[in-house]
């Protein structure tokens, strides 16, 4: 059983932290929502004042929050990195750039804490499910600590690299080809559109061809509704593609096709749309070529 | 038992002209290649002394050559059209512009000829295997007359429409997706590279994630090697984007993603390496981005 103070319970964080407790470990929730709070708390979670305190006497402090901004928050401005015990494992997860993660594993280091470098991939029905795929770089003897951690939550679960930022990359290269794999399917509806080709039947053919992606069949069906659902928005791969260019600068690597692909999400957004589902990246193309 | 005139007997044509003789049809060969004709009859192929030769009393001329170019040249400069009987099927299998296919087809309907736009996916794998995908555009009557045609040599047959070059461009959408996606592949490779991640588990990872393709599958251990064995050439890439962009341009649609792939299948071949496998499209990025 392993003590967790766990930040960021939101449609991600919280039914991670559910399937943390539904495994029997102690978890400590940290959230400026007090209705996250609350719902942690429903299932099991405990009530601490703040984050110094969830992270006193913790294991592990997870973090789970929006981007690095926050977690450096958590950890240097609320004081949780002095509050968790020398020794002890900070465990970032978000999706952040692979320069800021080497930047606060640096700090966590100097200041005698473990850090584990380890993003998620799977989107909320895999954290739902504990079947989230997680990409951690860090020492190995960290690694197996995590184990039963990162066995509640998630199912595929590799040691990519022992520097902090190498799992950051991984999750920023899976992005970089979501992203485009999202873009170019409307690219491609928007072409087929033009031609006066039937959407439902192209996107049978391509679901079955060497064209498929696991995009096209997941967003290619909500591109050919006005108002689907909401899955994951658009300001997400906004902010992800964002990390994918920041890596890219990072590393001094020339990424043109993710560029392109971050520009039509950029546009998206830009309308005011970014709530939207991220297959109505589509409307930016629909603007661009004139369809309605 | 259909009698077919066959134009161009490449990788491609050889192997489902082979499949039409398996199922019974009498098959006649067209090539420039001697040595095509002496494959098609060890199979059972007939000998013509030419295109026009092999079409009279033709029921279908199927043209599965080059480019809009040669099927040109067949149809019209050699003969087979005049030669093909009336009411006689034409059918364009081969990846050309939709433009081009639709100004072929208006001058097989103005000699009272049937037109078909039927072209493939699956590969020399799928040929030889049967299994290809036909994407069909013609007339109602016209794609029934061509069932036992098609089910000799394909597996998913779509009637995608009525009119000629709606079959060219869902094709065309679908090399606009696998161009894409190989290209990608090699851009998140060379990010990963450069900040020094493992492409081994970084493959085993995108390959389970929502970041897969059929195309990183299937190319993206291709791209691992230096020199793999070629399945497809750059050069089928450098010209079916091609085909992209000139449907594109055809129906003013601008397609940004697709265009900045082709430059890095351009660039390939511009560097004397058109012959090398598709995946090694990587090389562009790898000069691009220094690395080696």
């Amino acid at each position: 059983m392993t003590t967790i103070a766990f930040a960021g319970l939101g449609a991600m964080g919280l039914p991670m932290a559910r399937n943390l407790l539904a495994r029997g470990h102690r978890v400590r929730g940290i959230d400026i929502n007090p209705g996250a709070l609350d719902a942690l708390a429903a299932a099991g979670g405990e009530r601490t004042p703040g984050a110094a305190a969830a992270a006193e006497g913790a294991d592990v402090l997870i973090l789970m929050v929006i981007n690095a901004a926050q977690a450096e928050q958590v950890l240097f401005a609320d004081g949780a990195l002095q509050a968790l015990p020398e020794g002890g494992i900070v465990c970032l997860m978000a999706t952040c750039p692979p320069g800021a993660v080497a930047r606060i594993a640096e700090r966590v280091d100097a200041a005698g804490r473990r850090f584990v470098d380890a993003p998620v991939s799977g989107g909320t029905a895999g954290a739902i499910a504990a079947s989230l795929t997680i990409m951690a770089a860090c020492e190995r003897e960290s690694f197996k600590t995590m184990q039963p951690v990162f066995q509640a939550i998630g199912q595929r679960i590799f040691h990519v690299g022992e520097r902090p930022g190498q799992g950051a990359t991984v999750k920023t290269v899976n992005q970089l080809l979501c992203g485009v794999h999202i873009a170019v399917v409307a690219e491609a509806f928007s072409l087929a559109a033009k031609a006066g080709v039937d959407l439902d039947v192209l996107l049978e053919i391509m679901g079955g061809s060497a064209a498929s992606s696991w995009m096209l069949k997941d967003r290619g069906p909500r591109m050919l509704q006005a108002e689907p659902e909401v899955s994951s928005a658009v300001d997400i791969f906004v902010k992800d593609l964002g990390i994918v260019l920041e890596a890219g600068r990072e590393a001094k690597a020339a990424l043109p096709i993710a560029a392109v692909a971050h520009q039509m999400f950029l546009a998206t957004s830009g309308r005011g749309e970014g709530r939207a589902d991220d297959s109505q990246v589509i409307r930016s193309y629909h603007r661009l070529n004139g369809l309605t």
